[in-house]
């Protein structure tokens, strides 16, 4: 196995998982910070109201001033926020060549679905109304924040607005019933999400919603006329089937798709990339991607 | 629908379709010379014998000497050759910035399963035989070649030779029992391939052999260790499930996998680049994956 991704993995195991989401909440955002310091990255950050929506503009040097990625965290629609995916979010846009516009979304249980979809499109809104280009935004986000770029590409295209030029699902989440076969042939390879995860924050998010509403489980939608999606999914996760699925469901739907496997890679792997060169490789894969897609309109 | 495709498609359907092998290997083999003309690309065709297998060294300029792609044609392993795939390994290569070594493997139903495999090993032996080092090669093919490019890997493997740096598969063709669901829902729209092909063609090759034999059908096999793979695949193609279950199979055996859907294309339309730019751009997009295993090696 690949000895850094060893590494993590055991500090992974090391470290108490909590139970309480506050404490959740309050560890995704310690974790953030300290890869903050290892990544050693100039990033610059101002905090904005984007239309209403707690932001940050990330940027780092030498990016297109007129050129953005609207940045969704991960964790289940429940944890996660700007502090936890700063970095993160940052190194994306330096790949991508944009400034980045990281977003907090409002969360359940608080705010259930669809107030992380309302709160994205306001801030899509936002881009457009502050004279970006449509086709110079692309969306991305990883795990639940990976399956809200496509909820929120279907609530973009369902408000008539121009769609932006891709979008980039790191380990996405589509499927709020967690059928995937994956769930049961990774469920030992994979050391954070099983099924009984993924049950738990859909409840919450969802709230009594359906739990196939295209707007949180986008392989229900109707995909015709997205831009271009970059699905990246590491080997050994539960949530495998979910990138298939989303492939699977581009191509009945004629959207152009590129799933990447990466090799004994965790559930958003990219996050770790201070300490994980295959973290660093598959963002500059998915900041490629999205470079071409912003260049080629 | 792409104004190219649709002529394509409109093409294809005005032809009369052979019943008769030997009928639809001369079809075969016309379209490829007919398409070579249009293409009007310098190529350079010498014929060898690859360690006993009929075979041609095809070389575009600029090309690396000391790189080459082992180009495996599509048919059903009943048709097809060099004739009808001339142009397009030929440009294959031109974009992996090697040269194509193209292989008449023998067919069924004069020649059964195995002998398209012990044809491609002995074809591969021929190359790390001649000086080309495994890391400077690269196996690709498309349909029942795709199939091929992996039933071969696994029998190099097996044969403890020094394996390729990557393989190409173009709309490849991994299950011998047409299982997929794409047989069903993609049935309508694919002009080419339907389960009663599939059937027919695997009937005549199998001979009676296993139908999951891993050299037959390579989701069943034991992929680690393998190479990374470049899977390409049409959104039409009634043999999209055999591109998903192939790019599942590299995650479960953490083998590095990109897999592209490319919209309206159909089956194999890397063939048409002469007259369809999404062929073009798909030999650009799986030539500059190739070009950089293996200078990654």
């Amino acid at each position: 196995m690949d000895p850094e991704i060893k590494a993590i993995r055991e500090l992974m195991a090391s470290r108490p998982r909590a139970t309480e989401i506050s404490q959740m909440r309050a560890d995704s955002d310690a974790r953030g910070a300290e890869l903050a310091k290892k990544a050693n990255r100039q990033v610059k950050a101002e905090k904005v109201s984007a239309n209403g929506v707690d932001a940050e503009w990330l940027t780092t040097p030498d990016v297109s001033a007129d050129k953005a990625i609207l940045y969704l965290h991960g964790g289940g629609y429940v944890i996660g926020s700007i502090e936890s995916h700063r970095h993160f979010a940052a190194e994306a846009g330096r790949q991508a060549g944009a400034r980045t516009l990281i977003i907090n979304y409002r969360m359940a249980p608080e705010h259930p679905f669809p107030a992380a979809v309302d709160d994205t499109v306001a801030a899509y809104r936002y881009l457009l109304d502050s004279g970006i280009a449509a086709k110079n935004i692309c969306i991305a986000g990883d795990s639940a924040g990976g399956g809200l770029v496509v909820g929120a590409l279907l609530a973009i295209k369902d408000a008539k607005l121009p769609l932006p030029s891709c979008g980039w699902c790191i380990s996405p989440w589509v499927d709020m019933e967690a059928l995937g076969k994956s769930f049961i042939d990774r469920a030992e390879t994979d050391p954070q999400v099983q099924k009984a995860t993924i049950e738990f924050m859909a409840k919450t998010y969802l709230n009594g919603a359906d739990p196939r509403h295209p707007y949180a489980a986008p392989i229900y939608g109707d995909l015709r006329g997205l831009p271009p999606l970059m699905i990246q999914v590491g080997s050994i996760e539960t949530l495998l089937d979910d990138s298939l699925q989303l492939a699977r469901k581009c191509a009945l739907d004629d959207v152009p798709a590129t799933l990447e496997v990466w090799p004994e890679m965790v559930h958003i792997w990219h996050i770790w990339f201070p300490m994980l060169k295959a973290g660093q490789r598959a963002l500059e894969s998915g900041g490629a991607f999205v470079r071409n897609a912003l260049r080629g309109n």
